[in-house]
């Protein structure tokens, strides 16, 4: 436990079955939705009981953001999005989570949005170039050991 | 136009066609989805080119959030919300804007995402009580001259 986050933050079973943990940001765990159509990322603040972003403290909303646009300024520039999504929806998951998701002209939801289009397709490796590149250069982030 | 608007900034035709103008928050524009459907509110930054969070100054950054917190709290609290959906999408607009729409676990769309899914139910008279409300405990908000 990093000693930001309140002691009985426990990560969404759902987000823990669905994702791959990567590090963590002062403020946020960094997930990849394990999806290989798109470029899916997802910050967590490690606060427990918190499930709309302005229930967060007026630092910790500065801190969210603050990683937020660190991590898409380089999944603009790594994965040469043509968009981002950012999105904070949580009907199914309530703990506060913030997606972040590379969308390209070509891929298969647009321009739709890809929550509940499509069945999920599993990576075979996830730790592709890109992705370390993108772990590598994320600013005050602590990744995991990787694989 | 205000002091603190890019000069060419200029609203995007299909959130003019598809929506209400309600006022102005010191960085951004209010609007109002005319979707009867679900409370959908749209915080526009009035900066010309903008068409992703991150590339947003700092200082705008942080007053987007600020609005969008503001806003979002006394949505959940007027209308008594459920869930509250925060994106910024922007697949078929590309100009920056934020959605704020107040979800129940009713609503015709739960617990699915509202974008794409169904034709919208425009308003007889969005007017009413509740967002008179909204607009009068907004802070630092411009409202339009009301009907």
């Amino acid at each position: 436990m990093k000693p930001e986050s309140t002691p009985d933050f426990i990560l969404h079973q759902r987000l823990v079955q669905d994702c791959f943990p990567l590090g963590r940001f002062p403020l946020c765990r960094l997930l990849l939705m394990n999806d290989s159509s798109h470029p899916w990322f997802i910050l967590v603040p490690e606060r427990a009981g918190v499930r709309e972003i302005h229930q967060l403290s007026a630092p910790d909303r500065a801190q969210l953001w603050e990683e937020s646009a660190g991590l898409s300024t380089l999944l603009a520039d790594i994965y040469r999005a043509d968009k981002l999504n950012v999105a904070a929806i949580g009907n199914l998951v309530p703990q506060l989570h913030l997606h972040h998701i590379v969308r390209y002209r070509d891929d298969r939801a647009w321009p739709g949005v890809v929550w509940g289009r499509f069945d999920p397709v599993p990576y075979a490796d996830p730790f592709d170039g890109r992705l370390r590149q993108l772990l590598e250069r994320l600013p005050r982030f602590e990744a995991n050991p990787l694989p």
